[in-house]
């Protein structure tokens, strides 16, 4: 019996969550063998304990295989001390669970193809998986803060930091990926400027000899801002550091137009992870049963592939949501004129009767 | 009488060089008081000196008033020593002239839609301004390097830093330039997670008491990389720190598909600059006469404009360079059907002509 942890967060959090528990429901009657427990994170933690991961969802975490999550943060808590913000939570359960391995597809579905801001010639077919490392670099070096510096004014400081044996398991989980897909490689550095990177690049490299197979290339971060836009097809697999992967996932998600599809893992060296969509937690329309959960749905698809290894059951899930929107139904994220709009839960209805 | 320095720099930088000179040369003979001197920077100038940025070329950068650049780098350099690498050069010298505001326009001109990977209705009428610092942040932070660290692993690490001068002074130059626009200016950081763009956020918040015409409002820099995608159009002065600048205004670049097009300005304190096209060197069209001098042609028009107060001549190099647009020539990288393709060189000759 397998222990999925279930975090709705803020925001449509809830709303998202609960149309991917349907699914998984229907998957426990098939006979997927998991059972699931429930605990706040982000604002809602910080709401009934004081604490965006406190020690209630920490140790539950900690027990579980797998982690489902919906997104967190709001407008709410955008005045709280730094360390009770909602995303210090998202950065706190990543490193507790050591999730070094964050997983991006950028996918777009023929279906919505409209959806791009890209001309159709450039983005059809498009399927890129960025692995962005997420556990090290500026986003937890020390040292870090504000201080007065020697000339006696005000400073803003960060450290950039990659240790070799953080670089080599995060290539090592890229090269994989790569085995499985098209087998092209490109790992993104400022080597030209950054010695941390130079660094990653010597590394990356070196872990490359074990895999004969795979095409390694080398791109600076801001020609992959620019060859993102001006070619994205040429890439199969981008590997990275956490803070030019936070910039690049992001800007690949965009290219498909439709972000509200896309899933995301985070892993540890086990294949336990947390799985949530790629977008945030859209205060605007939480509560009015509008936001599309087939990005939180795609993201239970990889649990279940990932961390409960049931390749069977993750396609699908998968092919349910395809099925949906190949009979036209769009929440109003991906809603084009031709289409059937319906809200949240209804899509939901959906891809339960799909599957 | 002004002084310019030119450094023609490597690949195809002698050859769009040559041409915007003949650009200078006409409005020398037309009564613009500068001379023009000349020295190597980067590939060049390590090939001539043993070093990117020699004290021959840093004598004449300090004495002149403006500095035209054509570009730096090539494969044959990539092997050097990290110090003796040509983008050392660039870095060198923005620093030595503390040349802290780069300034970059995203233009799209209408006859050239079409290069666009975006949709028209995207980006037509694209015009943004990103205001980059040049002389901070992560590029000049000590400490970095790689050593061993107290697990006994070796590391690379790297500082990003902002002191409070620093951020003001470059506020102010973004929020004049949005006044002297549509008012508006986005600030990009990463204030959830990173400590020094928090002291920034706060910093451009206390500058912007001065500036109560101007509209200005707050971006992570993940956000802004996917807005850029999604809905360029609702931006129009945006300003970031170093590293952030880099791959934004490249991202911002690439959406106009002309690169070829874009010049840059680097300035300091007084206005003295740097003037560059924001393309590279193009290694693999040097010396074929097939490069576009346009964006190093609009590069000078910066020039006059910024650094010789001179706004009747640098709008009449801008106007002759719509007018070969306009009058269908192309250089390759922006030739389509139903135009004509010419040479380097009958580029400059066509906007000598239109002048
Ligand atoms: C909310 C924020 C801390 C987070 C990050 O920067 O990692 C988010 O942007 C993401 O990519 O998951
Ligand atoms: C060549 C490189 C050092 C430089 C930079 O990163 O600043 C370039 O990318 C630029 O933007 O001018």
């Amino acid at each position: 019996m397998k222990k999925i942890l279930i975090l709705p967060g803020d925001g449509i959090g809830p709303e998202i969550i609960a149309q991917a528990r349907r699914v998984l429901d229907v998957l426990r009657k098939d006979g997927l063998a998991v059972e699931t427990t429930e605990a706040p994170l982000g604002g809602a933690a910080y709401d009934q304990y004081g604490s965006p991961y406190p020690e209630f969802t920490q140790k539950l975490a900690r027990e579980a295989d797998a982690v489902l999550l919906g997104a967190v943060g709001g407008p709410q808590y955008d005045t709280l001390d730094r360390p009770l913000r909602p995303e210090r939570g998202l950065l706190a359960i990543r490193k507790d669970l050591n999730l070094f391995a964050n997983l991006r597809p950028a996918i777009l579905y023929p279906e919505l193809a409209n959806a791009s801001t890209l001309k159709p010639e450039v983005v059809s077919g498009l399927d890129i998986l960025i692995v962005r490392e997420l556990t090290g670099d500026i986003y937890f070096g020390q040292p870090r803060g504000v201080h007065v510096n020697e000339a006696g004014e005000r400073e803003g400081f960060n450290t950039m930091r990659y240790a070799e044996s953080e670089i080599r398991r995060i290539a090592h989980v890229a090269f994989q990926a790569a085995q499985k897909r098209n087998k092209k490689l490109c790992s993104v550095d400022k080597a030209n400027v950054l010695e941390t990177t130079e660094f990653w690049k010597e590394i990356v490299t070196e872990v490359a000899k074990e895999y004969p197979d795979v095409q390694l290339t080398h791109m600076y971060v801001d020609n992959a801002a620019m060859q993102l836009v001006r070619n994205p097809k040429q890439f199969d697999v981008m590997v990275t550091g956490n803070i030019f992967g936070d910039i690049l996932s992001d800007e690949a998600s965009m290219l498909t137009g439709s972000i509200g599809m896309l899933p995301s893992a985070s892993l540890d060296q086990n294949k336990k992870g947390l799985y949530e969509p790629s977008h945030g937690s859209a205060p605007d329309i939480a509560g009015k049963n509008l936001a599309n959960p087939l990005a939180t749905i795609l993201s239970l698809a990889m649990l279940v592939r990932y961390s409960l290894n049931d390749e069977a059951a993750a396609t699908r899930i998968e092919n349910a949501v395809k099925k949906v929107l190949a009979d036209g139904l769009r929440t109003g994220d991906i809603y084009e004129e031709g289409t059937r709009k319906v809200s949240c839960s209804e899509m939901g209805d959906a891809v339960v009767a799909a599957l």
